[in-house]
């Protein structure tokens, strides 16, 4: 048996997330099965490190795989690109590691990207790619606000209300706008985060780029600990995950 | 009557190009369709600045079209954006113009992204935004060739065979690659390009990024005189239209 780490990228309009779910198709069902057919027809589980929502990207998901015949990491990422087909999912990079690395419980940082296209006209190239407001945002006022989220919190407020985590307190390591061409792009890091908290952040700081709430109506909304006194999730077509991170150990056998 | 300057955004890969055809819905049709509903249902002709091919996208294409009531620029688009739906058309910006102002004759300049993703993974985000080629291309030895392209030459090695321009003379003004993230992105100028010219011109240019041409093949393909002479034509779907340039008197009009 060899375990694999697989990097993704996936347009996540095309699926119903990344989980295996009955009523639609998920990455890791697309994964699963193109998997099952590098390994003798088994079954294959692919684990993640993040579990995108319906509609959310991904230029640098990793998942884990085992399979119980010898391929290299060239071979299998070739083998399984074509095996995905027609399905928007392209293994970028695939590594044979030791047995003890998992994507999620190994993974020490989590990276997305939030696209906004803040303009009167409708997106006509990137219509399910990026979160379109029709109206220009304060890209100074949004980045001066973000100081209040950054550190470690309780984020009750920026979790959604089925949000399964046990615990409401994260660390967030950064938080940063700026202005990419007709565009508005956030890089935001932590080690973990709860459900929708980066779409409930982003939500709630669009406010604040309108003029509607100021960096001390931000801080209120995550001093209530209340759902209700954030603003609302933003759009899943703005949001990537961008990367991963693990431990050096891991980290040193990433070719990308 | 008044004359519109309207600048356009589109995804080309829902269209056969640019040009009304029988045998599929085009950029002008959609336009025109919807002007029509503007003008008390008289029709309208909408002309372009350039004729962009099926799967050729468009960031900056420039039309003109006369309407017979009043009604300001801003009203114009919001109502265009409105009848277009849903064909992956955005109008960016709409200016009312001096009657002598013709989109496509008073153009002093045109200016192409053509975007090429060289990885081995396929894309799954950009799979028809981005040329995909499945190994690195040499950016230095593509950028040094170029300077063969560059100035006033005779470009029938770079035109389609049903080319109908009368002179195959052009002066390429720009043409320089850069390195954005896993992409390799080209800009491209000139006053005025021949049938296919940019798609030839990176077609061959590929070549010389693959090792298998060096800058004096490019020089000898353009001395050719001869369509055989050159490289294959790149796909369509990496080819933006991106910038149509006017004197300085319709220029000023300008808000984007």
């Amino acid at each position: 048996m060899t375990r694999f780490k697989i990097t993704l990228e996936y347009d996540g309009s095309h699926f119903i997330g990344w989980q295996r779910q009955s009523n639609g198709v998920s990455v890791q069902e697309v994964l699963e099965d193109a998997a099952a057919c590098l390994n003798n027809k088994a079954p294959v589980l692919v684990y993640g490190a993040g579990r995108t929502d319906t509609g959310v990207h991904a230029t640098g998901q990793v998942a884990h795989l085992d399979l119980n015949r010898a391929i290299t990491g060239d071979r299998l990422r070739a083998a399984l690109n074509a095996l995905v087909r027609p399905h928007p999912v392209s293994v970028l990079d695939c590594q044979a590691v030791p047995e003890e690395f998992h994507a999620r419980f190994s993974a020490i940082s989590r990276r997305y990207l939030f696209r906004i296209l803040d303009r009167v006209a409708p997106p006509a190239l990137d219509y399910n790619r990026v979160w379109w407001v029709s109206h220009p945002l304060d890209l100074d006022a949004m980045n001066a606000a973000t100081e209040v989220l950054l550190g470690h919190h309780d984020f009750t407020s920026f979790r959604a209300t089925h949000c399964q985590a046990k615990s409401p307190l994260r660390t967030l390591d950064h938080f940063k706008f700026r202005r990419v061409g007709a565009e508005i792009h956030s890089d935001i890091e932590a080690r973990s985060f709860l459900h929708n908290q980066v779409r409930i952040m982003i939500g709630s700081l669009r406010f604040v780029g309108e003029g509607k709430w100021t960096k001390d109506d931000l801080y209120k909304a995550l001093k209530a600990k209340d759902r209700c006194a954030a603003g609302p999730t933003a759009r899943p077509e703005g949001l990537y995950l961008a990367h991963i991170g693990y431990p050096p150990l891991y980290d040193s056998l990433q070719t990308l």
